[in-house]
């Protein structure tokens, strides 16, 4: 988990700026003999794509990717298959418009990262924001595709629960509902009354917050690990990385705080021979360990920062300046956010169940 | 950040459970020359001491941790000083109280770990939670306090802000207060509500939940990193990893969802030849790296699972079963975590400090 | 240090096969702002190049890198510069021959990795080697490159000591000698001399050993870690990771074993205020630790494996067979090992002069 | 691998000086259910333990090991299991004797890392040689010992296989005869020769390097990795670290050089259905995997730089100065890294082991 390093046994490795030739991964310490063809990630990406709706980006990126290595087919493996060394994930960059960038090159975009990038290291790719772009996590659902091919038995969905202060109803919840609309919305009566509410936060040249449900399904009792790399803390580390990411929370989360002990411990009894929960506050997860029970953790993302409106702020010189932006953003970068979220649970469980079986068999 | 390693140039390494023979942690990497006394780390174990008020657990754990190696002291070294070497700190174990265990050897506590440390490894120290006993936190809050040492600039503090269903409120958050009322709570007021909340809480054997927030002032711009290094997710991996939390935010945090684009970007001025942001929702962090305004943390600590009213769980074997647990448990055992976040805080930026002094000198 | 990541500060992260559309690396944690073109990394790539001399395989590899990340450059950058984030160094494959692999698909070669590869994963591509190809220590080369630029003030240089039985004569050590032959021979005698020896090798279709020597001068006193950090531990796990290297020295080396404690300790003398050593046994590491002067490594490669004779081995499916290499291979692969053991001691100190600067300052 | 930790599943992070209170180990990532007692380490720990001849120093340290967590028992365990959780191994510094250190605390020993260690750090335990005693391998001795555990069907030893310039003859190699003799020498003609020798160059105040040869029997084809994670790479890396190693070779090591392809390469038949080679220049790996055949590994140890004869050195502040050794030193402290060697070696494969197992399964 070093600085553009995630994981320890199955190991994501990303690179790439917004505007440069090319962004990816590297994926090692992936398991031999997995079936993986250039197919399995695109369906993923293609989730992530910007330019599906009139709610997100309408840049065009095709997000095309290719395996350069870790793969090998012949006549008698059955298909292109992984080989256990490492597997290079690689997207060509191809909507990067040629346009002025002298706005934001000398002036620090308020809520994005301009001015701490510049503090920290002096220089600075400052077209469409250089590393520190939304971009790089089309590496991440790249990378958590072939996670996915890692833990076969489970299944991670995610899905939309929350734009600006419009909550889902639960009651309402229904997986099938987050391909049919916009949002990754659950909740089919939300997802319209969304659709109006984005409409209009669009055409005001403004942005929205969201928060974000991601849950495992499938996960056997038993993964994870004691203290610093609990499932919890490294799922935390995990969404968080995420850009634009404010909060995570794991089960009843920041709502634990209110209960009380009788209220917050998931009780247990059996059912056809196996350890049944009567709720889920924990999450599924107990010491940092799975129960067996779904893992469920949600994130907040901030609103974009990227607004018509201008905003105080001040140019690399330490002058006062206002700064707005033109071009082609998300409304709601919580939406793109959803395949992200879903990429990097998978990640951390393939990364788990690696580390479970090598520790114990 | 292996399981149970915290760091990457500065690295805590921490080993016992509740009832062994002591507990621990080794010390990696810290520089050379800082000034280094047992005295300088039992003023930080002491305030999370057990049995201080009657809001804790009346556990007797003098908690004296000993320095092992790591520092040395002759007639030229102006005072004990860190080497550079591993710094081992033991702390003994002195109150295992010698009682029967049969009640929780084979029935799994609904909100503990142990269920998955026995589905895990099959094997489990139950005396007292074993490893997975917040114990485990007076070594992190020794570690802290060696953390603080190589960031000498800088203020960290922590505070209840929420105990069950009720809050502070910010408008009297006073930084004095928190040491004059055993809940480390910023707000008199609030603080007096809460001792006769807490006091109904105990008297019924039960228990509750809280929410603590961190702060780091005096943090310079440019600590962090991009991606999978940044400072807000190492952050959330820290709290997360601390006994029994199930939430971590930073900044404006979940309210950040309902926020729009104008009204969550911090906006920028001059002020003395200096950038100041005018609000500060972004928690001090924009890309991962540090703006120099206050770090913010806030975490969520569920309530503890030991109560006195028996809830429904399982034996070993598979068997329904009723549990509660008689013995000398913290009706709040946010309280004490206040020490363990400033702890995990120090860590962290001690951390990334000299990962950043290593990057960019 | 995890399977294709080598360093801890400075990380090199490589992928790709022999036979796949290209190998490189990520290079991660590079300081920001130093200067860095495809030229700069090119010059090193031609001196590992394969078919430069008739002493070395024909396969034609232009082995032309992209830098497809990481660095920046505007009209007030000075040029292209490193910004601090993953540089993505890429190098295409283009002379793979369409060949017939049915040879070694089924047949374990002797000496290569063909039976250990399969036994581990179950599935190889066996297409000239596949990851174990020698191929992949270009992705090295072009890392090492850029390790240079981190630590401009220090000299690395290598040279072939051993071909085969014969040694240089030291005597004649002549750094400047070593850019006038195929052989990079400090000793010109002894160059040629191994002329004719290589070209008798070469026409038999043998091939043989060799033993390197690469020096770093210039590197300040006091770099490395104790223990498992030690410089000279790491330099070994450099150097032992290069293909087909058996033993690594530093110094003295194995002879040390044969010296008394008199001959061995190199004693010190001030010289213009310096210490100075009066030897160097120590090949410039005591403690794990830099002392100063020269940092002195050798290592010894095995003959290439790939010869005309035929050898006795088995197939996959464990039957007894003969096999010869057909092709076009090196007659003493230590030649090409120079440039890549220059490499990795120029990753050890780049990686080691960050670690020091983190903890130390 | 950081400055005081091996390994990346099997953990071993060290701690501790030669003259303070204790040094120890917190071994991380052992599976659970092993059985392990301080009975089970201590023989190791006796074995390396000097003061057992007149051929090691004449200290008295006990190195009595006691295990502090990751263990327990109770009626149902069948005797002391490991946990899963870290395993704190502490030994108590007892033979500390309070002597006047004037004479080294301000020169520089020769072949000693005290100039290293005070540049680097600016202060330093000087008492012993603090850190950089050979003291810290009763650490690793003990860490070898759960180590062997983890791997429990391979046979590991070691043997000392030079002494000074006097090898021994491997036609007489007789394992039993390692445990006849005070030097770990597996040639009962060498020993004797030995005794009289080592008696030489210990009562002139001398002393002399060996070479030590650990084997590994057992080993399954398949462990290891390839590139940075090789099985050899990380052996080499293991070996270096021990106090006074100069050199690290496989197999046929720097012999393989001097060979041919035709000679070099390991011949394989099948017998008995099973793979078996002609020979093991690859010392039972290729490719950085391991083939089945025994691994093999040896490294040269130089004199003890503790001499009783005046060597030229300089002072602290930088003047010119006479240093030799009074006390009680190894004559040739290659015989106790024998068993350090050995537990270099079962760190190594039981981390190999349990990352294989990992990604393989």
């Amino acid at each position: 988990m070093s600085h553009n390093t995630f994981g320890h046994l199955f190991r994501v490795t990303t690179f790439g700026e917004s505007h440069g030739p090319a962004i990816g991964a590297i994926v090692d310490g992936c398991p031999p003999g997995l079936p993986l063809s250039e197919a399995d990630i695109q369906g993923f990406l293609d989730k992530r794509r910007p330019g599906q709706s009139r709610f997100t980006t309408q840049r065009q990126e095709p997000d095309a990717v290719k395996i350069l290595s870790g793969v090998f087919e012949d006549d008698r493996s059955n298909g292109q298959r992984t080989t256990g060394t490492p597997i290079m994930l690689m997207i060509e960059n191809v909507d990067q418009r040629s346009k002025d960038y002298s706005e934001i090159r000398d002036k620090y975009r308020p809520g994005h990262a301009d001015l701490t990038y510049d503090a920290k290291y002096g220089i600075r790719d400052y077209r469409g924001g250089g590393r520190s772009s939304a971009r790089e996590t089309a590496s991440r659902v790249a990378a958590g595709a072939v996670a996915r091919k890692v833990i076969p038995g489970i299944t991670i969905r995610g899905a939309l629960v929350q734009m600006g202060p419009h909550r889902i109803d639960r009651k309402n919840w229904d997986w099938s509902e987050v391909d049919r609309n916009p949002f990754f919305c659950p909740d089919a009566a939300a997802a319209r009354m969304w659709e109006d509410y984005l409409d209009g936060v669009r055409k005001s040249g403004s942005s929205i917050g969201a928060v974000i449900e991601v849950t495992a399904s499938g996960v056997p009792v038993g993964w994870g690990a004691p203290i610093y790399g609990k499932l919890d803390s490294e799922l935390a580390s995990a969404m968080m990385s995420i850009n634009a990411v404010k909060g995570v929370e794991i089960g009843a989360g920041f709502a634990a705080a209110a209960l009380s002990g009788e209220d917050n411990a998931d009780q247990i009894r059996m059912r056809h021979g196996k350890a049944e929960f009567l709720s889920n506050n924990a999450g599924g997860i107990l010491g940092g360990i799975s129960t067996g029970q779904d893992i469920v953790v949600r994130f907040a993302v901030k609103p974009t920062s990227s607004i018509l409106t201008p905003r105080q702020s001040i140019t690399r010189s330490g002058e006062e300046a206002d700064v707005f932006t033109k071009g082609r953003h998300d409304p709601c970068v919580g939406i793109r956010a959803v395949p992200v979220g879903e990429a990097m649970m998978a990640i951390v469980l393939a990364d788990q169940f690696l580390r479970h079986r090598g520790q114990v068999g």
